[in-house]
């Protein structure tokens, strides 16, 4: 194998390839960036059998041929040569050079033989959505995805499609989050449950803005996003997703519009007084005029504020863990929130006029009378 | 107590003690903030028994008295307020309240009976500097004291001051670093160990520029940091410090100038070869032209650089440790370094003309004959 690629273009596909580079692994060709120089193209691909990530690099091909390197190393090399040509050459001894200007690398490679082969997904049903847009919907529900792997479903994030209308979905036991969005053109129904992990890494190479699309193919088992050079595949998670529609049609008893940032601000001061070791909740306390109390007392001292809102109906006292409302509060781009509530141990929902972003947060049991 | 401070004086003043609050410490009061209100002037103070650090800051003094407060809590509360004034404020049963508009805190206070007593430090001896050039100083010279606490010497800056010149040298064995600045006015003259920890902590907090001055007293066992409204006491380490003039005062057979930044380049290039289990040497080669060219062979790999320099002098195969070369190289202002050498095992210095600093650094033994 014998390349000439551009110092900047080739660091960008390592860059792209490497979030499917294993980490921790018994099979160090995983922990390796496969190289195929063929057919006129020069493919960088990686592959930690839950994801992976093949993207094609602008080059020069003298000599055609395959080179699997230590991802790491590769990165690091490339990473730190001068802003020119680089040129890429295998010699007999599975060495490889890697040499731009006066500096010249040789570091070991493998042949490749063993590197996993790329899943082939069926391109039957696909959506097609902006990378902006992309990016924007797993910001504003990946929060409440799971971390326990004893739970597999809610390690991922639910995605349905109906009449090009897209909801993710992502619940974690204690909350959920759902955002609502309609798809440009014609697109599959789709029903999958897509792991956390895939997309927190594949929002981190899908770059683009509102005007470059990315498509997500879907099988039952593989899904498969294909923008620009690059193309993702990952794994879905198998079974079928939480029934959640009696929790969005809960009545409410009492409406509430806040400013989002005043009431932040008053979370987190309040959430200061915190322990690690003592999660107590935060009480929220609306009477009878349009003031929202905040309090929480703990060990390590007591607080109180309040912020000014608009409501609408019953008076209301409820605990809450702080942190699931910042979750919520963070993601949220509007200024103005509205929150709905039915009583103390009715969950809290959060959510827009037009129900395009909806969070519902269960309260923490409190002894009502006491505040 | 009963004060009134503005937010943002109270975050400076939290913000400047806070490096002398313990971090780990079997006696809780020692990671306070102590609050003095009398005699019309509010002082913060934080001691950790080798650092005390007091600051006064603006108020209003409604009833003077005094309160110890959880340092962590107590920055983690005014940080968190809105931009506006604060009332801070004892009560009977030691509980002390911070309120910022709508927001109550009330936290436990100690009466600071226990808290240290700040050291009375003698005003005999002083050097005065600008503070610009005291964090210049320090900067150039910290990275090469040892935090090996077996030899209490080397973990402290040797200040030197005859003449109205302050000379402050580091060394861990390897290598040595050494600053000479001309000091304004009259200055006594000083032989003091200060602690590279006490260092690292008061550039943090001398954040002025080349106008602003910081006066240093100097006593047998300690030193006093005098600016702004701030003060700032360190024990110093006690010994005579070692001898190195003979090193300063070495003969040189090649004598290198070498764009600083290229060097640092090929230098991070080859260490990024280096293993930490295996911390092989790079080679440097100097022949009978205007070339260093600089190689390293490791597990990982091999690596063979160069750069265009000018030379005076003998040809030379020299190996380092990288990182010591760096280290000097990174904290050097000028564009173009001198190098003086004599042979592979003999140290390396550093320098400018002038020698307003100085950096040696010691080869590591390598076989000539191999390269």
């Amino acid at each position: 194998m014998n390349l000439k690629i551009k110092k900047s273009n080739l660091l960008a596909a390592i860059n792209t390839v490497s979030k499917a580079v294993a980490v921790k692994t018994t099979r160090p060709i995983l922990e390796c960036i496969l190289m195929e120089a063929k057919n006129g193209r020069i493919k960088l691909t990686a592959n930690n059998l839950t994801l992976g990530i093949e993207t094609f690099v602008e080059g020069t091909i003298i000599d055609e041929g395959v080179a699997a390197v230590s991802a790491k190393l590769f990165f690091d090399i490339i990473r730190n040569l001068n802003d020119s040509e680089v040129d890429i050459i295998t010699n007999s001894d599975y060495r490889i050079e890697i040499k731009c200007e006066k500096t010249e690398f040789e570091v070991p490679y493998w042949d490749g033989t063993d590197f996993p082969e790329f899943p082939i997904v069926e391109k039957e049903k696909s959506i097609t959505i902006s990378q902006l847009g992309f990016r924007d919907i797993v910001r504003q529900t990946i929060f409440s995805v799971s971390d326990n792997e004893n739970s597999r479903m809610m390690t991922g994030e639910h995605f349905e499609v109906k009449n090009n209308e897209l909801t993710v979905t992502s619940l974690d036991g204690s909350r959920i989050s759902m955002r609502k969005v309609s798809l440009k053109g014609d697109n599959s129904d789709i029903n999958a449950i897509v792991p956390g992990k895939t997309l927190k890494d594949v929002v981190r190479i899908v770059n683009g803005g509102a005007d470059d699309d990315v498509v997500i193919y879907f099988t039952d088992s593989h899904m498969l996003f294909e923008f620009e050079n690059t193309r993702v595949v990952s794994r879905l998670i198998e079974g079928d997703y939480f029934k959640i529609t009696h929790m969005l049609s809960m009545d409410h008893s009492l409406m509430v519009k806040a400013n989002r940032q005043e009431l932040m601000g008053c979370i987190s001061r309040a959430s200061l007084l915190i322990q690690e070791s003592d999660r107590k909740p935060i009480i929220v306390k609306i009477k009878n005029n349009d003031i929202m109390y905040i309090r929480i007392d703990t060990n390590k001292g007591s607080f109180n504020d309040y912020i000014d809102i608009e409501k609408e109906g019953n008076e209301i006292v409820i605990g809450f863990n702080p942190s699931f409302i910042m979750d919520a509060l963070n993601v949220i781009d509007d200024d103005k929130v509205n929150i709905y509530m039915k009583d103390s141990k009715s969950p809290c929902i959060i959510r827009n006029e037009e129900s395009t972003f909806i969070y519902i947060v269960l309260p923490i049991n409190i002894n009502v009378d006491a505040y």
